[in-house]
């Protein structure tokens, strides 16, 4: 199924000639491991992932892609971690909300702040997205970035999932993180374009996902450079500046990127045209869809969810091709261990 | 006085161990290259480069940065190509008002637009950047990201800059370049943070700088994504959307790179406030400033040009330990050959 070829077989030669030498320069690759996916059950799924890297990594075959044009993005709320019962940048949000009330007495009595104080699930539940957007930019704004990644820092060394019990970044999902890995052995850098804040992502996603902070791209707040006697830094202001969700995924592609990606992974409406951007009347591409069906180890959930609507783009992935990964079925394990 | 000891003897003990086989796998750098900055002269600019990447490449030693952490930003105009007697984006735009006119006979009398048909040099040497950003926004939008990209590229395939009559890709600093190259070799990453278009740059960018079109951080106009019947299209907007000079450019490098430079070279004012951004109240870090002293092979200019204005910067110089370029006298090449 495989036939990663010409770099493996040229890593493998160059093993030998040195009779075991380490090779502190090389990708960090091991030579041995037969199966890049071992938490994708054998299958369709995996087959056709598979299939696609042997394909595009092929020199001289008819959907080879130069290394340079392999970029691939990866929505990251449900399609890379979790995402219920709520956002977990939403669940920091409240958190700060509560954190910072002391400061803001008027919050006992204005929406959507005093739903958040009163614990009021109903209200919380009904936020929709400007609600969550004047959670967040007022608590995230008013510090510096260092700052405030130092509280996203702190929140999740102590935050635990109410299901779980977990540390929200441990909800990750095995598979895919085993994606990402096998994406970039074969030559692909690797993205994330979410609808979360760049700013909350930017503190945890290096070391989870193994995708550095300029491969980050989000949604953001507006933000301005001060000089305070010799000390810089910069300040997050209490505005929106960029929602990368929805058809604001390919703008974000665009102006963070600046080509088409050649594989995309999503799970949700609010990452349809991502999806399009990345296959349609283009070469050979790959799009893949996250499908919540496993509510015992995960959850089920796609066309009426108020987190993670899965909808119009479940209509269209069977004409245009897109990878429905069932995650019951096709995942043999969902979360990390431990 | 350079001591990239470890990666280059670790490179060399690998040359070693495999008797001459060529390795496609590592990095490209000669390792018979005894002077990797060959058009600097010998001298204190010089040195200070080459001690600098020494000390923050040394594992071990008080100054060493890790590889992940080392982030290298340049200005574009000016920094890495001329910019005289106009910028060349600017050149561009009016070469396109031109091109444009006869679908707008309404610019025969609309400043700045007159201005530009009628060839009036004094009006437009007094453009000033909102004159430029109303050209620009003219010339560069209603069209598809990927049809501008070719209106680039064929614009770059004929025009000849006034002086030199060179393509404009030609007038390159080969300083520069080797030094882009140097510090890629050092394992820094290489980012362009200019005033200029993004969407101007990606097009030869790339293969002129050795930058790929995600580490260019630019100015940009607003983008929309469009699906017409299954051909997608990031389609080019009449609204400026982020201005990325003086304090634009620590928020640039914030939104699309979220670190701090370790490096960090401009040539005007504009490049200011990223240089504080890099340097001050932090680690070990480089700031450069490339002065254009050489009215013969360039140009000479710094506190009153229109272009390229340098006065402020070359105030805080000193006190800031930031390099100056002394381009007559240390650079014993200025553009590549041919």
């Amino acid at each position: 199924m495989m036939s990663q070829g010409p770099i493996w077989s040229r890593r493998a030669a160059l093993a030998a000639a040195l009779g075991g030498l380490s090779l502190p320069l090389l990708p960090s690759v091991s030579l041995a491991q037969a199966d890049p996916l071992p938490s994708w059950t054998q299958g369709d799924a995996k087959g056709r992932i598979l299939d696609f890297v042997a394909r595009v990594t092929t020199p001289g075959g008819p959907d080879f892609v130069p290394v340079e044009e392999r970029i691939a993005t990866f929505d990251n709320d449900g399609t890379l971690w979790a995402e219920q019962p709520m956002y977990f940048q939403l669940a920091f949000a409240i958190d700060r909300v509560k954190a910072l009330a002391s400061q803001h007495p008027e919050w006992t009595t204005k929406p959507p702040f005093d739903a958040v104080l009163s614990g009021d699930r109903a209200a919380l539940a009904a936020l929709g997205e400007k609600g969550f957007l004047s959670l967040v930019a007022a608590t995230h704004a008013g510090v510096t970035v260092a700052e405030f990644e130092k509280t996203v820092r702190d929140w999740l060394a102590t935050a635990r999932h109410p299901r779980f019990d977990r540390p929200y970044t441990s909800l990750v999902y095995q598979p895919m993180l085993e994606l990402l890995t096998f994406l970039r052995a074969s030559g692909f850098k690797t993205f994330i374009v979410s609808g979360g804040g760049v700013e909350f992502m930017r503190p945890w996603v290096p070391a989870t996902y193994g995708i550095p902070p300029e491969q980050i791209v989000g949604s953001s707040g507006r933000t301005a450079f001060r000089l305070d006697g010799d000390i810089p830094a910069i300040v997050k202001l209490p505005e929106i500046e960029f929602i990368d969700d929805g058809p604001g995924k390919p703008v974000g592609i665009n102006r963070f990127i600046g080509r088409r990606p050649v594989f995309a992974a999503g799970n949700s409406d609010g990452d349809l045209q991502m999806l399009q951007w990345t296959t349609l009347n283009t070469g050979p591409r790959f799009a893949m869809i996250v499908h919540h069906t496993d509510a015992e180890r995960e959850w089920a959930y796609d066309r009426n969810s108020s987190v993670g609507r899965l909808d119009k783009a479940l209509d269209e992935a069977p004409r245009r091709g897109w990878l429905v990964v069932d995650m019951k079925n096709d995942w043999g394990r969902v979360f990390p261990e431990g």
